[in-house]
């Protein structure tokens, strides 16, 4: 059983207007050090492969064809066997 | 000058109905394998802080303060030096 993380932002050249607004919240807040903020979805998978390769070949596949949009948004994923942690 | 990997998700014990619905599409997809799915916000600072540990900080206060709701959610934080990659 292998658990993948998945974190998918908007690609670097698109507005992130949600993240612009915690950004100023976070600045009137007194946070001034916190230059750039961007928003994005974090997605856990259970997965129920008998590799690591395979865990990691199912969450691309996933994430190509249902949770991210390629054309506006970037992905990482990592991949590790369930009840591991870092 | 930090960036910093904010990964929030509902807790274990909290229904995730968007986790479901997005668990139902892909097993009707044919992703038999994915057993179970949930979905967060990840977020992305950046932190102009002197060093690793004041970044940490700082992100671990804007999460308490902000980004997450610590009694609904868990979050994970990552900081590692603007340029460097995973």
């Amino acid at each position: 059983m292998y658990k993948s993380k998945i974190s998918i932002s908007v690609r670097k050249n698109i507005l992130d207007p949600q993240g612009k607004a915690v950004e100023h919240s976070l600045k009137s807040m007194g946070f001034e050090k916190i230059l750039d903020t961007r928003i994005g979805k974090y997605i856990e998978l259970v997965i129920d492969a008998g590799s690591e390769r395979e865990a990691l070949e199912l969450s691309e596949d996933a994430c190509q064809k249902l949770l991210a949009n390629p054309v506006m948004e970037d992905y990482s994923i990592v991949v590790q066997k369930e009840g591991e942690d870092d």
